[in-house]
């Protein structure tokens, strides 16, 4: 019942014309052939239409089957799986040593977006093999990679990344998962993990577990754990799939969403693994896996959120009921539809004015990473990965909470239909939720945000932001056109520099103050950003205009999304400002600290 | 697995300390014994948590079965419903002449909060019973009373209201269902009606409907509304129940949450029933029941918002990750709970500081509603009728905005258990968010409070609250231990007023202004109660810790939760103020009005 269409026209703005990846062309890898860009664009949406979002709602309905080990994933996703691999959108980006195609971020996040929109549950399959395969690019022997990695490229094995334990969530070093060294060199690891994503299923041969664990003579904590690389089944000299490698799936969760996305308790008795990286080190490993995974969230939350707003545009249209007070926009008919009525175009708005705003915020952030992979200027580089440092836990948390808030305005939009299952509203309002707390919850970015990202290199990742913000707003002081947006971005960014300042005075005497604002703060910083993001956008709708094209209502559009984002939105900064600035003083409960 | 606990201590703090609800002993109707208060809560909440709250998580796992008409409730609920009519817990506030107790409201809100957290499947039940009977107590003949009222009020048999249709939910006017007149002075009823809460069910043993519907001459629109009481069974001579009346169940819906709790498709085909109130006045009288259910409503996402609130500051307190950024607070453990972490403290204080200032409102509400009905003096009873005018949309939308965030931030504080079914969370996140919906969707909420309560009488309505508030803070302004709590009481009233000079100027040359502003009105308007809510619990605790009392951390954690909501909630008015006097303008979407 509900529907999707790929946003092709809005990823092409943002890639064309806000980042005009154009200037790339033949300077960085992966640009060399950019008519790609089209006709890849048209093949996903293709793909995501038709094989992965008819299969949403059913495999919601039908969920997961747990019999004595294995996982079976409903009708028509292993189906779904072998046609991705076939097509090739697992090996978009990977290097073609290991059969992948090279092309760039930049165009593997729209595709990553539509596989969000169309099917979260499908998503996170070949999304954590993706983030799998990456860190074992970055950090495992040659060895290993050619043993592991073409296969995962093709998506014939998929990938998960293993965690979690009961005792140990957010505090990883609490973990007792551990690995005994062999002497061929291998690891036997002995262990449970829990909430592990796609820890089992149908629909790939062969399943590589990266999991963390502790050596006999790690160090407590969080700089004792190793990361280890190992297959559920064990790999025959051929490269065939062998006997199981002490790899089993104890039960799986029964959860609120992403009910066709096994959620499994995964057991290790003495599994046979290769150690990734250095020995103690492996949180430096596993983060390229989890800050991948972290914008992948992001995206899941920008998914929802696209798919969610199309529904609710489409049903408010045609919903009649009542009539504008202004008097009757349709008098012939018995009612006007909603869209005539203020608040619901303050939700579409707000809806909209975050999806199209996140968007070119992550495929900005995939054009970095093309750049910090690539570019062969070392300071072009560096400020590249500056910018991605900043965002990521922006990316993760603002994207996600945004993603909760958009399916649950389309909810509203819908009235009592939008609680009703065969809306689809309902399921994309379960399934973002869990996106607010995997991969560390929106907190834990927060914290993030203010203990790493903030006080870094005495806060030169926030330039990173902020230099060419307020750039932007003194090259277009004077143009009128503009004056609505650059007024209110300067008072949003002039409240963030505050808010930094303060956060880094306070947090200097007392950690709690940085942590007590935290949460406001990331997201001062995210509309601040977005803010940005919309005057640039609305800037290129007007040269547009006065340029003569002849997509006059698209780019009007623009600019009265603009306009209202930094009008009715970023004005929160006002009120985020005074709370950050109150204090932790006022986090005390004296009877629960009793 | 999910634990509740009753807040008595807080019912007697809202009853005995906030409102003072002994000085009214002797002078209003139900106030006349107040030593039934502490029994009746004890009682209730041993029926909440021994019986109901025990077949909540059951309910929503089991659902509803439908077999060919008929619906029949989870296991154990058509008993807990026997339970409550034996108890009385439905008839404590109707006329003894009906055979009700006659006891005030301010006595069944704390037991409808109860029974909301408890069990909010159930709850619709009584709940929905209980508006019926207040509609028929107020607009029917006395001959209708007689004839539905006392099984009614026992409990025997239950109400349902019957308004939306599939084409007519929020426009009422919009509606077909007909009533033709009979010879008898009887109606035939035939229409269809959708997502009736109990509109059919198995534990009662019949079901009284208040249906609005159109007669033969009803002019279009809402003025062509008139209301009609029919029986599920007709009712024959003796009071027993006799053949089935025209009425059917014809399926019910699948839905987000609430599973226990049927929403039916219902049929009348020739339905007999009879006019309640006068011809094509229908909606005077539902406003009886619906005024009821809106505060009901309300009470849902209070309860909601309690039971989760508890539930996170259990699992807070009992889990342990990371450790407090000013050193380990329990270094013989290897971690710390997480409510040393300042982002934890704030969700919990967020949680709580709605919860216990909702609750005084709700009861503060309940104790208008008495002192509207039975006051000797014209005066006080207008001032009670006004308050209550003001405050239904605000209790409504508010709390179950509220409950549905409480929700959310409970299942954040879970971390990736908030997610599994086992804990609850996600059922109470689940359940809550129909409540922003149903009952007029929470943006209908804030236009009937700036088109009806804001402009009503030049602004009456608004100054029952603004000048207590206003004298409040006059009385403390030189109160050192107050300055914290009354500086920014005074700056979010004075946001408040500015506002609401912008939507009556504003609106009036433009009504789509107001209605633009709405929504961020009445969340202006809900803060700036509850922080005077605050301010003076705070004056309450300050009071009785100078008086030396031996419940010294209780009130000490009273004025905590009034510092965090006044300096962590309210300034929230700054950005409110600045969305709502930007104007409609930013409202334009030209590609939807394309």
């Amino acid at each position: 019942m509900p529907i999707y269409e790929a946003p092709i026209r809005d990823f092409k703005f943002a890639l064309n014309e806000f980042l005009n990846i154009g200037q790339y062309q033949g300077k960085l890898a992966g640009y060399e052939d950019l008519t790609l860009v089209d006709p890849i664009l048209d093949e996903s949406a293709r793909f995501c239409q038709e094989i992965l979002f008819p299969i949403n709602q059913s495999g919601d309905e039908e969920g997961l089957k747990y019999d004595n080990g294995k996982v079976i994933l409903p009708k028509g996703f292993k189906e779904a799986y072998q046609s991705y691999c076939e097509m090739g959108w697992g090996s978009l980006t990977f290097s073609q040593e290991y059969g992948g195609q090279g092309l760039p971020n930049v165009l593997n996040m729209p595709v990553t977006e539509m596989i969000c929109s169309s099917n979260l549950s499908f998503g996170l399959l070949p999304g954590l093999t993706h983030g799998a395969i990456s860190a074992l690019n970055e950090y495992a022997s040659e060895e290993l990679k050619q043993k592991f990695m073409p296969k995962m490229v093709s998506g014939q094995w998929s990938g998960v990344m293993c965690l979690t334990e009961p005792q140990a969530g957010t505090d990883l070093g609490l973990m007792t998962t551990r690995a005994e060294p062999q002497a061929d060199g291998s690891y036997l690891i002995t262990g449970n993990k829990i909430f592990i994503s796609y820890g089992e299923h149908d629909a790939s041969e062969n399943i590589i577990h990266l999991i963390l664990a502790r050596l006999p003579d790690a160090p407590e904590g969080i700089k004792g754990i190793s990361l280890f690389v190992l297959p559920r089944n064990k790999v025959n000299d051929d490269g065939s799939v062998g006997e199981n490698n002490g790899v089993s799936c104890g039960s799986i969760e029964h959860k609120m969403g992403i009910h066709a996305s096994p959620t499994c308790v995964m057991n290790y008795d003495k599994a046979e693994g290769w150690l990734v990286g250095e020995p103690h080190k492996g949180m430096r490993a596993m983060f390229v896996l989890m800050n991948e995974a972290r914008i992948l969230v992001g995206l899941q939350g920008l998914g929802i959120a696209e798919v969610a707003y199309q529904n609710a545009l489409a049903y408010a249209k045609e919903r009649p009921q009542g009539r504008s007070l202004r008097g009757a926009k349709f008098p012939q008919k018995k009612a006007d539809p909603i869209t005539v009525h203020p608040d619901v175009r303050r939700m579409l708005l707000t809806q909209r004015s975050f999806t199209e705003g996140a968007r070119i915020l992550s495929i900005w952030a995939a054009l970095n990473m093309d750049i910090r992979h690539h570019h062969p200027d070392k300071e072009v580089k560096d400020n590249a990965d500056d910018w991605i440092q900043l965002m990521t836990p922006i990316i993760k948390a603002y994207m996600t909470d945004g993603g909760s808030e958009v399916a649950n305005l389309g909810m509203q939009i819908h009235g009592g239909y939008g609680f009703i299952k065969e809306y689809g509203m309902e399921q994309y309002v379960r399934d973002v939720r869990i996106t607010q707390i995997y991969e560390g919850t929106n907190g834990i970015q927060a914290l993030d945000l203010v203990g790493r990202k903030l006080s870094a290199h005495m806060g030169r990742y926030l330039r990173a932001f902020t230099h060419p913000c307020n750039d932007f707003i003194e090259e277009n002081r004077d143009n009128e056109a503009m004056a609505d947006l650059t007024k209110q971005l300067y008072a949003g960014l002039k409240s963030l520099q505050q808010a930094s300042l303060w956060i880094g005075q306070k947090g200097m005497s007392n950690p709690d103050e940085a942590a007590g604002a935290s949460v406001d703060y990331l997201r001062l910083f995210s509309i601040v950003v977005i803010g940005y993001i919309w005057a640039r956008s609305a800037k290129i709708a007007l040269d547009a205009l006065a340029a003569g094209s002849d997509e006059k209502v698209f780019y009007e559009t623009k600019i009265a999304t603009a306009k209202f984002f930094l009008n009715k939105v970023l004005p929160e900064h006002y009120s985020l400002l005074a709370k950050i600035t109150a204090g932790v003083k006022y986090l005390d409960i004296p009877d629960v600290d009793d």
